[in-house]
């Protein structure tokens, strides 16, 4: 490719081993080069940028001072896996990265051994690798040959409460373990939430220069002639804080804060605990998101998630969009609702910009709440304000609700309050891969008593439900969306309520009844239109509803029709077993009926673009066009074997 | 009923408002005697008896000094609302306490308006308080009056990571809020984790004595004259603790520790905050479970769950049990493999008895865990520990268990990781009512791709299913099994693994195959010794295997049989499901099958005694004879129709 940078030392890096025989001027060498390297891959690829970039030095200490793949690193979330991807061994194919049959965007056990534990969601590293670290106490599988165990863990993802609980656990054990704490001061949007101001006033207090020369820190691990400046930074920082640090009081060590860009500080810092340490130990260190490429320095996301660019201008390739993407319409359309109803208030666990609730709190400020990533929280005081008498929106993506699911039984459909679940990312979402697919949502909700479960065709249905959903009041109720573009279809105004329960019907057909669930209706569509090559005239519904079902519609096309497929983008359990549940309860099946659910398959779908992913999962229009065929055929075959 | 208590006050009490009237004197009597009704209604009914003991003067002065229900008190777990239930309406049918058709043993939102949030899981109160809060703030809803906003919290519920998450949002909002923390150091077994450690330390430092006469604390919210006192107090307990408090730093005004069972410290203490505070405040409280009543504080659990028992002596009614507990079979077997295999190390959240883990911990203590009500981490811990090399158990009830689904999904099933998942109370739990049914968990683990999912249909088959999971080394396992007693069948010395994804025909018949998933199969043999009265003979299989699906022995069941009903204690989306989806893609339906699936049905069920609650299910053995008479004879119907 064009402008490859000049990395004359890291030519040399086949693995992290590379790193032991370097001096410590060449490893800073080394990290300028890792973060061209960086921003050069992603230049060609996309994806994100400004996590790497701000762990470049940090990972470079960390396997020049660990001897991973033995000591387990664990990235947490690992949107900054990145350059150590480059570091171990998979250089030579990190131009693939978010693509298809190419390395994951994530870090990911099954794609190398230096992956100690593949992630995608937040907050998870501290809870597996005080697993990683009490294996190695118990001393009964030396074969797997675990050393240290070494969580690096972003401040936002601080937020979570798996983190806390883990943290809790871990200063109970007592056992060895490092917790290295990214400080950036941003997740994906400004981290919220009580900790983050705290974890300020850790470093607020006094100038950071201050700390420079003295963060060597660590008191009574250091090395005899530091401990005098040790003890002074510690007691510096204790000066400024309100005492001891919450990470000891929860039966931490706590070591800096440490400037995560400098290696003269991160390295004799790492080496000294590595050497030094008996028990759980956090490392507070500082680093700036996107650090050294001044495009992500200077965005207001630093960089976060980035299309292909220019090296030289930081100008990003965006492929302009034939529609607006569901989460704009989504966000609209509340937006158009909360100025007629007060009280319309809107929930986001730490994704303002990817469920479109930004655009919301821009309008609306004071009715708008970002929780941090804290989707158990996030469900539970939704329904408090529920209770009080709001209407919440509860905006997560399909994976991250999974986070809530317990408070969505526990709190919400026992209690049967009306808060409303925008579920974005529903289905297969591309390059973020099996992390991130919305597979299970319509399965784990349509089984709750008294919940309303929907999902949008298109985006001017997405706008009806968001009506919809402001207007129920008798209990809980969910809508999901795609990722990406919607199909163009004009939008009202305003949405409509739609009558609770009734689909409706597309198109009068014959012989087989397409009943689609959701954003595959452009492909039953095209499949239906491919049919007719064939004689073959499908009716068309779209059941809007998996709960509760339209039991007349759908009843009637079992009995007008001799097979009834039904279409989602999610897995077993959801709209298609509510269908064949109906079926078998009413004796459909007693008299025979060719009944297919097509659905997402039982298998975890690697990254690619959309389409390619669902025709993995053999979804797309081409496949639905296939089965039809396939079912009437063997309803031919079947009928003259009766016959016969 | 014999020998109830003289309560003089008490008689008096019909709501709270008749608190307003009482002097200080007064209801310190009124503690008095509502702590004898407690012991004396739950002598007759057994229950949650050392909770509610616990904060009987705090809840006498929270509803003395809060204008409930206009101010909304939530009671985290709610084990502990006994008193309450009496002081706010319903003290006459406190007798019928978790029986069919009485009071919930748990707050219930729609039992009283003074239950202003139910619960029965842990550490949601403070999430719920806040969006009252939030909503009373809002201003848009002044329909609903809300005031204040109390969440009463145990030290154990702040293990978990929602109740920080929460504490982390309300430290951001800086809302005024309060929380009372109910520090009794037990929550159902003793606290562990860092947290508690810390709690400890923030009164542990000086004799608790000493801050009796300060501990009117609450700098600059009491009256000037008490200020002085008050100062030192709190200076007294920064000085014992390593700074300010974790709360502070969270950003909680913190007042305590206060003695929970002195009425002269609470009611000024409440009073004052009540009249100054602006922002969130948390009030410790320290209490004993169990207090006053002197075999609750005695025992070792301070009285945590009772049954039936005699005042005078605190001797409980036991009903001898026919056979051992499943609980007791899991916790046996599970250490009978552990003998052998080192590698066999055990995971519980909080519930060491609960679970039988206490068995396992005796025997193995280094090898057993109790890392708190923190199923987040529980489940990524043992993810942890399987990328590690051991074969974690990790012991949760299946209600407990959704807390930490995103974790099962995420860390587990995605990464293919053995952890083996042992689901105690799956299906209805008797007085625990709908929020501790164990409905959902098949449904959510069996369309996990590379999962396997076996249920126990007695508990000879439990402890060859702990077997099979201990030799399972391919992915990721789980065996569920009710709550109570066995069916009192033979118990192997040890299990032998079990092949993946076989049944077993346990007796063949004909025109009808009842399929059995679980511990309903005692009841399938029951219904079909009926069905012989009609001459019906039904084939009767056990599938062990939600997934994998005993592809050859169903569909040989649908080829031989003209009807096949399949029987489990869970919801839409398990066991069911899966065998439809099987039918419909190998065609099964297009030639006609009288299917049907019989399951927890799409109602939350109110608590009784399982018996009666399975019969409001309509999963008992009368059940599913009628169904099958119902099916055949349909069948009959249909076939002369068809004839016609």
């Amino acid at each position: 490719m064009t402008n490859r940078p000049h990395t004359p030392l890291l030519d040399r890096v086949t693995s992290p081993t590379d790193l032991k025989g370097l001096s410590d001027a060449e490893l800073i060498q080394l990290a300028d080069e890792l973060r061209q390297e960086t921003v050069s891959a992603v230049s060609e690829t996309g994806g994100h940028l400004g996590a790497g970039l701000g762990v470049v030095e940090l990972t470079v200490a960390l396997h020049a001072v660990f001897d991973t793949p033995r000591d387990r690193l664990i990235w947490d979330v690992s949107h900054q896996c990145y350059p150590h991807k480059i570091l171990t061994g998979r250089r030579d194919r990190i131009r693939t990265l978010r693509q298809k049959d190419g390395l994951a965007g994530f870090c990911k056990m099954k794609e190398s051994e230096y992956d100690a534990f593949g992630a995608g969601h937040s907050s998870t590293s501290i809870s597996a690798a005080l697993g990683y670290a009490v294996s190695r106490d118990l001393g009964s599988a030396p074969e797997a040959g675990v050393g240290d165990a070494i969580a690096v863990i972003g401040d936002g993802a601080l937020s979570a409460g798996m983190a806390y609980e883990a943290l809790n656990h871990a200063g109970h054990l007592k056992t060895r373990l490092f917790v290295i704490l990214n400080d950036n001061e941003m997740s994906i949007a400004p981290p919220v939430g009580a900790m983050s101001t705290y974890l300020n006033r850790l470093y607020a207090g006094a100038p950071f220069q201050e700390f420079k020369s003295l963060a060597k820190g660590a008191v009574g691990f250091l090395p005899q002639p530091f401990q005098e400046g040790a003890k002074r930074a510690k007691d510096l920082i204790k000066h400024v804080t309100v005492g001891g640090t919450l990470f000891e009081e929860l039966g931490f060590s706590y070591v800096g804060p440490v400037d995560g860009h400098d290696l003269d500080q991160l390295l004799p810092i790492l080496r000294t605990v590595k050497a030094r340490a008996t028990g759980p130990m956090l490392i507070h260190v500082i680093t700036k998101k996107g650090k050294g490429y001044a495009p992500a320095e200077n965005a207001p996301d630093c960089g976060h998630g980035v299309s292909k660019f220019d090296v030289a201008t930081g100008e990003q390739v965006k492929t302009p969009a034939n529609a607006p993407s569901y989460t704009k319409v989504f966000a609209n359309a509340l937006i158009a609702e909360a100025r007629t109803d007060r009280k319309v208030v809107a929930v986001t666990a730490a994704m303002p910009d990817g469920t479109g609730l930004n655009l919301f709190a821009e309008r609306f400020p004071e009715r708008s709440f970002d929780v941090g990533i804290a989707e158990q929280h996030a469900v539970t005081f939704c329904a408090g304000l529920a209770a009080g008498g709001q209407k919440p929106f509860c905006a997560i993506y399909s994976t991250f609700l999974q986070r809530g699911y317990d408070q969505i039984v526990h709190d919400v459909a026992i209690q049967r309050l009306p808060v409303r679940f925008a579920i974005d990312r529903a289905g297969l979402v591309g390059a973020d891969g099996p992390t991130h697919a919305g597979a299970y949502d319509t399965a784990f909700l349509a089984n709750l008593p008294g919940f309303v479960v929907m999902a949008a065709a298109d985006e001017a249905e997405l706008v009806h439900m968001v009506a919809t959903a402001v207007a129920h009041e008798e209990g809980p109720i969910s809508f999901r969306f795609p990722r990406g573009e919607g199909v163009g279809v004009d939008l009202p105004e305003k949405g409509t309520p739609l009558e609770i329960g009734k689909g409706r019907i597309i198109a009068e057909g014959e012989r087989v009844a397409l009943l689609n669930f959701g954003a595959r209706l452009k492909e039953v569509r095209e499949a239906a239109q491919a049919l007719s090559a064939h004689g073959i005239r499908p009716t068309i519904a779209d059941a809007r509803f998996a709960k509760p079902l339209d039991e007349d519609m759908i009843l009637r096309l079992a009995r007008e029709h001799e097979a009834v497929i039904t279409i989602e983008e999610g897995a077993l359990g959801g709209f298609g077993s509510h269908v064949a549940q109906l079926y078998a309860e009413k004796g459909v099946f007693d008299r025979g009926l060719k009944f297919r659910a097509m659905m997402l398959p039982d298998i975890f779908i690697d990254q690619a673009n959309p389409a390619d992913m669902y025709a993995v999962a053999r979804l797309n229009a081409r496949d639905i066009e296939t089965r039809v065929i396939e079912v009437l055929g063997a309803s031919g075959a079947a009928m003259r074997q009766a016959g016969a």
